[in-house]
């Protein structure tokens, strides 16, 4: 038997001088630089394909059901009747492919400014990107701010699936763009916005909360956990003109929705609302809470 | 300005094949080889002061709160009237911290196999070894397996606050010391035990919940955020002769009993417990589903 002396590689995202996270890569699968960032997927050993934006993991294949699932379904089955869908970013096509297993849904427009991310996770993350051929799909690779501003239509929920707020992100963060965003929403609409780590990134999420406060009726945050993000815990934000992801949910919509989980799920759905006292506490003024009913 | 050009240290801990966690390093506090493993405390930059035993993260000043909340909180908050309380490792003295301030507990048992850990701790981490002078608190450096074996006290609680199980804690996983774990319980005894990742290894668990199964009333498991262990979610098993952690609590308790939390809260009580589609589909055969009421 031959000893096996192939070195092992490991990719490490470092998050500040806080935490660096390490994955096992067995090989590159692409590696391309758009007008806007550095794009990489690559084949990991624990995590199957695994999508980097200038170093950033983005998702992985053994994860991903995580975010798409709570970044959808949580707002899906909590206003009362969703048809009209916008997404933000969202290039991976993750998030549509859960908006899109809402049979209600009859239109959902996806505003991705890198053409580049799609294409590449078109050919090699097909289990992802697979829904995005969906007729009621209309994918724009442009500004999503300038969508905003620009577009007449209106969206009963509007997801705001971006990265982090540095490089073509960052507009995606400020005050005038989730006032145009919700100018975009109908009466009873309903933003979701990714919103980083409650652990690691307090300041993030009181700058977003607080540029998103006067444009809706009430703010609130929920958690998940994801395998590919500094510190695990990941948070989105729930900002809403009018449903209560907690009032206005029950466990019939699911019931009725016919969809297949592997994450989400209605007592999840709750639970999410449910923030640790120092996450509370670090956004007590910016967020409202959530009616638990005891 | 001169330019700091001292080389960054940097830890990692890696997970099988699957994840490292890297943590960046000031200095070493205390390294040492006891009879049962190799302890370090270091100076992290992002997270306090950080113990080790084998190279494997413990706890950090910056995140251990989460955790020895939630081992302790839970069951003391469900069970009717917790007076007597056996620890099972717990070396660094935080989940006796907590425990401790339940002022009805009259006697806390903790027995620790291991004494250089505790005084590594004593000396280093005051902050969360400094209950451990408690007059109610009697502290045994002895095997937890044998002393569940030749013990005759009676316990409300019991807590296995135990490393993975590899090396000393190996039998703390063992379907004969939860036979005697139970046997050591009051008629309506609760015992919590770490219980791993659900994400990295649903195999520890599978058989941990299997050895607990025949001893116990009903099985649950619930849910909390680290920083410091790969994946980020982490669980505890909660086995149980008589109470019920969502039946049986309610937030009167939690605010009859004065205690001030960082992560705990009544809400994150019961939300813990819901559990994502995919861990609970992978124990389902082996843990009862708890009575959400809806």
């Amino acid at each position: 038997m031959e000893r096996d002396t192939t070195p092992e590689l490991w990719i490490y995202e470092r998050h500040k001088d806080l935490v660096a996270l390490g994955f096992k890569v067995e090989s590159t699968l692409f590696s391309g630089q758009s007008d806007f960032q550095n794009i990489d997927i690559v084949q990991t050993t624990g995590h199957g394909k695994m999508l980097l934006n200038d170093g950033v993991v983005m998702i992985s294949e053994r994860d991903e059901f995580a975010y798409h699932e709570m970044i959808t379904h949580v707002p899906l089955l909590t206003h009362p009747d969703p048809r009209r869908v916008l997404i933000i970013g969202g290039g991976d096509g993750g998030t549509a492919r859960e908006v899109l297993k809402h049979k209600g849904v009859q239109r959902v427009v996806m505003v991705e400014i890198d053409k580049m991310v799609v294409d590449a996770c078109r050919e090699y993350m097909p289990s992802v990107s697979g829904s995005l051929e969906d007729p009621r799909l209309a994918l724009l690779f442009e500004d999503g701010v300038r969508y905003v501003k620009e577009s007449d239509e209106t969206f009963d929920v509007a997801i705001i699936d971006s990265t982090d707020p540095v490089g073509p992100a960052a507009p995606l963060f400020d005050t005038a763009f989730y006032a145009r965003t919700a100018a975009r929403l109908s009466e009873r609409g309903v933003m979701i916005t990714q919103s980083e780590s409650p652990f690691y990134d307090p300041e993030i999420q009181r700058s977003m909360f607080a540029n998103q406060r006067p444009h809706f009726r009430k703010l609130h945050m929920y958690l998940f956990s994801t395998l590919t993000y500094p510190g695990g815990l990941w948070s989105f934000g729930f900002a809403t003109k009018g449903p209560c992801p907690l009032r206005d949910f029950n466990n019939d919509r699911f019931a009725a929705a016919g969809i297949e989980t592997r994450y989400y799920n209605p007592q999840l759905h709750r639970a999410a609302f449910a923030l640790p006292t120092f996450v509370f506490e670090q956004l007590a003024d910016l967020l409202d809470s959530p009616p638990f009913g005891d």
